[in-house]
């Protein structure tokens, strides 16, 4: 059997009982075998500043080093005032630098964008994508999923209660599994 | 040799000097030979009206079927007010109709932003590129390509005056090449 | 008595049957009195070119009268592909024209934002608001109005069927008469 | 004389030699002397964590107070990867909170974006505003301010070294006093 790609799977929020973590641990069961995926966390990072460049916080190095090992990245987050988190961004900006060298390049990506409200989240996911485009992250576009009401969706356990959002979420790995394996051999296509 | 990947070139602009249209004509020229651009006309597109869908326009059928006869698409557009043209706007959505059979679906796309001021037309390309995540368009991440002072750029004749704009349009079609073929020939290698 | 306020509502969908057209209809009665609002019809208008300034169409003439004519205006939307309907960004670049001459200067804005689907068309909201930072439209901020489910809140007549709607729209128009006022009367008050 | 209004000042880069930071003590020393600019730090604020609001870190409290004392804000902000820095978004995040209580509604608001680089940093400057939105400030739409090149405008003590920036800028700053005093005069005179 081929060896599974590794996912880095980053999560947007940092509360414990958040509802991003659930979306992604279900995610990760849901996967295809093809797809390994592992949660990266990023609530030990500093704020990014280019000083520290110099003096490299571990932690800094250590989630660079985890991103760019991985052979695609996938976001799960919520929407904070209508924007990616503070403390998402700040974990995209860590890995960004130095400048030339961000880790995210070419790993093929996706957004799942999580909410206990309705709007799904979208500010997010598409804030989410315009720093894609500067990382060089070829973002699945199709399909987009927009997690809403996310408080009715899973137990006390944090499984997910219902099938429709099992099979969306299913669905959505078998797509994003597509989209890694179009990207990477369609690169090695080229190479 | 291999039939050249046929690409639909939209241009946001009816402006007969319009310097979006000179850039796409640049971009022709400048193409690798493995793909054949061919500028689309909008401006004879009426406003889309869904009620219009039962007699459907004869100028929407033609551009319908021209996209969608495309193996990619290529956008070159102004910003009007830190967006898309209305124009370009509405061609887009005319192809992305009936629902669920957009023509523009899965064709691998690029976007070039033109203005003559100097913030290179970002609030159009990246509007343009929120579009094309419903649209199921694999969009070029990198290079980005917007261009600034476009009145400096051309001479009497509608050609480019000077090396380095017409080097970073060659690199930026020569990248944009891989990105059909990679986009293409990972498709094929999935099916 | 004081005269109403002169508001010009603007909507962003052509079908006879439009949500959006409802919903504006909707607003214009659950306004409070000090507004007095009007539909300006957009679909007339033809794409904008900047060679026709020079022999100006009827259409943008008298659209660019009527919008300069009110003391403030209202859009009323549903999304095309996540963003603006490329006829509504039309008759926006209109009455943007000539250049440092936009018709929408300083007139207090508000966006409702009108979707038969679950995402409130976030994506067309926001695009408008960045348009109309360029165009100096003070936005109203809050509420945020995200009609959603839309095929589900009119009746065979076109008037809302539930309360719960009727009181968040009502809610929106007073919060909109007292922005309308917040602006107009701190200009006056600096003037 | 009249106290002057207290614009409480959020930086987005923590670099010793930020270039968005040299540009915020330009603005307040250009600024009118109806404004007083005080800049409010915000890289010792924990990542946002709703578990924490039951044991309150103190940065959070003290900076949400600083914020909450303010008569409007004022960002000046570097783009990281095409959007807002995290450690800026993180910022906003935490004087947002709790949930309806965010610290920022109502203050008059507005930003400067600021750039070694050619484009103005658009992409902060716009997804700055859409959170902007949802936090109830209302964004001064004009002069937009995008300070691009921002290597070049500084001396070695940090002070501009030429007079159409300073002009810019103290231009900028007049238009953000009239904008300040418009919303509060404006509220005022509806209150």
């Amino acid at each position: 059997m081929t060896k599974p790609r590794d996912i880095a799977v980053i999560v947007g929020s940092l509360r414990r009982e958040s509802f991003s973590r659930k979306t992604a641990h279900a995610l990760a069961e849901l996967a295809p075998e093809v797809l390994a995926l592992e949660l990266v966390e990023i609530g030990g990072l500093p704020h990014y500043n280019q000083d520290l460049e110099e003096s490299l916080p571990p932690e800094w190095a250590a989630f660079r080093e985890r991103v760019r090992r991985a052979d695609a990245v996938l976001f799960v987050t919520p929407e904070y005032n209508r924007s990616v988190p503070g403390v998402l961004k700040n974990a995209i900006d860590v890995a960004s630098r130095p400048y030339g060298k961000a880790a995210w390049q070419k790993k093929p990506g996706a957004v799942v964008s999580v909410t206990p409200g309705r709007l799904g989240a979208f500010g997010a996911n598409h804030h989410l994508r315009q720093s894609c485009v500067f990382l060089d992250i070829p973002m699945m576009q199709q399909p987009e999923a927009y997690v809403a009401h996310a408080g009715d969706l899973f137990d006390e356990a944090g499984r997910l209660k219902n099938d429709s959002t099992r099979n969306f979420l299913a669905g959505f790995m078998t797509a994003y599994a597509d989209w890694v394996e179009k990207i990477l051999r369609g690169s090695d296509a080229l190479a």
